[in-house]
This record gives C-alpha cells, structure tokens and sequence, in this order.
C-alpha cells in the first residue's frame, strides 16, 4: 500500500424555509490570482482539527462561517472520490486557505433544514454566507462536488419528512392553515399534492391539533388553523 | 491550525439472519507480542486506498476480509472520535498490519442485513470470520470503538425496516408464514408483537401477497403462506 495522506473535512448543507420558498446557505468563495481568476460558491465548509470530533467540528465550522449556532445538524453522508479536490481552481484554494499540500479529501457532510428568521447576510472577515434559492442551483456550478453533496441532502431531507413528519411543523409558525403546510410540503418535495388528500393524511399525524381558531386579519373566508403539539407525539 | 494527517478506513457491519436468530459478522484479531498479547474481535474494516472511492473499498475490503461479494452495502455514518484509535491494543494493531504511525483515524461505517445460507466461517492466511449471536456482543469488548458502532447501525436497520419493509422479505423464503415474519420483526426489534395487529399492519404493506397456499409436512393445522411479490411495490 502507497502511502498517502487524505484530509478530512465537513461540509454542511443547510436548506432554509422563509415562508414561500426554500433556499440553501452558500460561502461566496474569492481567489485573487492572476493565472485563475475565481469567484464562486461553495458550502460553508472546512478541516477537521485534531482534538475535535466530526459533530463539534460540524458546528464549529457553522459557527464560523455563517454566524449560526444552535442548529441540529444531521450527519448523512461522507463523500470521497478520489478526485473530488483535483480541479485547479479547488486544490489552489485548498492550499491558499489551509497552508498545506492536500492530496486527497473526504468529507464528512452534514445536513439542516431550518426557519429562515435571521440575518440573511452573514459576513466576517474571510466570509460572506448568503441564502439562494434552491431552484437556481442547477445553474450554480459549485466548488468541488458540492452540487452533488447538496442533491444528496435534498433527497435524506426529502425522505426523512416521510416518516418523520414533525420535520415539517418545526418550519412553520406556531399555528398555522392546511395550506401553509401543504405548500411547504410541496415546496420541498416538488408536488403537488391533492387537497383533500394531504389533509387527509395529515391528520393522522400524531400531535397535531385541529384548533377552535381560524387565521385573522385575510380579505377571504377565514380558514382553520393547527398546530403542531409536540408532547402528543 | 496544527498540521496532522488523519488516516480514513471503512467499517462494515454485516447483520445476518439465519431463520431463527440475528447474527454479527466479526473478524478475530491476533497480536502475539509479549507486553500485549492479544485476542479479540473487531468489524470487518481496514484503510482506504489512495485511488479507490468509499463505496468501492467498502467492497474490496468486506470481500479480503471475509469472502462475502454482490452484499448491498449502505453508508449510514462515520465516525471520528479524537481518542478512538488510541488503546493501545489498537494502537499496535494498526502499527503492525498498516506499517504505519497512525495519529488519527476517521472511519466511514458502511452496514448490511443478509440472509445466511452461505459457509458461516472463513479463513484467508491473515484472518478469520465468524458469525457470533448478536446478544453475545453486550459482553465483548470488540476492537476501536466498535461496539458503539454496530450499536449505531443496528439502530440504523431497525429504523430501515419501519419505512422500508421489503427489507425483511429479503431475509425470508421466497414462500413464509405470517409466524416466519413476525419472527424476524420482532427478533431485530426485540419486540413481542400481538398477532393480530401485526398481520393486520403487514397486510397494507404494498406487494405483501397472501397464496391460496399453505405450509406443508407440519405436524400441526398448516399455516398460510404468504409471498412479497416486488414488481408490486
């Protein structure tokens, strides 16, 4: 066996709900020189230290690159093709950023889906994170194969709001229409789903609570509002 | 940033089942050394090469180390504890089959749930597999922090088959009794499920076929059979 070195690295893919649509959390990414002149995205991600573990390294890094804190961040999957650093413009970034000769990465990514009610812009010194729509990443070509890691988030996220619906309520406000809710599932999973199906279905959740209530203050026939009871679960 | 290089391996954890009880594939570890003498178990797992991908050593490595091919593996976590290559059995262990000096260690721990009706031990020049009752592994203390591991990954199947059924078929007769399948169930789950509303959760499983068939040469009033037809789902 030959020997050789591969870093490790955590990237984090975080999807983020505003209400109307659903966005992703990217780290504009900048190298000054001459030969390769880049601007890009890329997902907030970075080196493993040595005396950390992958799950306090994961928020760290967050912490770091986008200001947010306080996030369940969900390990899903660790990506490592041998070439997934070798593009010019990645390994030169690599080496500015790190200081070091990198041969190989692995990268162990992690996922969170999120209420967007903060700051949209976060910037520090070496960073700028910013929210896009989902829609327009398939124009993004994003550093290393993180287009590739965030599809794969997409699809855990998508499968885990299947069987662990509570996902969803955590997205929404507090009580909240059938059709707020509808529409986010649909948002996320790209359906589009029948009326009276969804709430059918809906209604089987566990903790969720027709209420007494309807939504104030709408120029139309007012309708019912829920809510997610957590304890009921 | 210190400058460390952190070695990636893969760890397989294979569940068999061999109609009656759930079983763990675990390899015997040898070091004969005079200060440590050594035997105990460890998962099927070893160091990445340089050009190979994740899914692709996970492979080659299951296969050199216990002779199993064509097994469906899932990656489901890694696992990067600063200290969890520092015992040191583990320490010398890995000096001594790696040739190397090995600081850290990140794993990636890929797992599978197999039917076993193939030969139960192999042996190579270098190792030794064996099948071991999975409620025997409370009482080792496998190698690295394996236990932890396989505790991870059987979490893992048992939150698969809630979502994903079908996964239990694989480990039956392409003919079963409803006794058969609530067997398995509750032999991964460590449940004792009622009859009745299992039969009648299982029903709605999409696929689920009941034969106009019954169990032959039983001393008793033969059971139906039942069979999971794929194309259905």
């Amino acid at each position: 066996m030959s020997v050789f070195y591969p870093y490790v690295s955590i990237d984090c893919v975080i999807f983020g709900f505003d209400g109307e649509k659903l966005k992703i959390l990217l780290i504009e990414r900048t190298i000054n020189n001459a030969e390769i002149g880049l601007s890009d995205k890329k997902l907030p991600g970075s080196i493993i230290f040595e005396d950390e573990n992958l799950d306090n390294a994961a928020i760290r890094i967050l912490n770091d690159l986008t200001g947010l804190k306080n996030i369940y961040l969900s390990q899903f999957r660790s990506f490592g093709d041998p070439e997934r650093a070798n593009k010019p413009r990645d390994k030169q970034w690599l080496e500015r950023t790190t200081q070091l000769k990198i041969g190989r990465l692995v990268t162990v990514a992690y996922v969170a889906l999120i209420k967007i009610n903060r700051k949209i812009i976060f910037q520090s010194e070496n960073t700028t994170a910013r929210w896009y729509d989902l829609t327009s990443l398939s124009e993004m070509q994003l550093a290393f194969d993180h287009n590739q890691i965030a599809t794969e988030a997409l699809k855990f996220i998508r499968n885990k709001i299947q069987y662990e619906s509570h996902t969803l309520f955590e997205l929404l406000p507090n009580k909240f229409t059938m059709t707020q809710l509808r529409n986010l599932y649909d948002t996320i999973l790209e359906t589009k789903s029948d009326v009276r199906n969804f709430q059918k279905k809906m209604l089987q959740v566990e903790g969720l609570e027709k209420l007494d209530e309807v939504q104030k203050n709408v120029p139309y026939r007012a309708p019912r509002l829920y809510r997610y009871n957590k304890k009921k679960k």
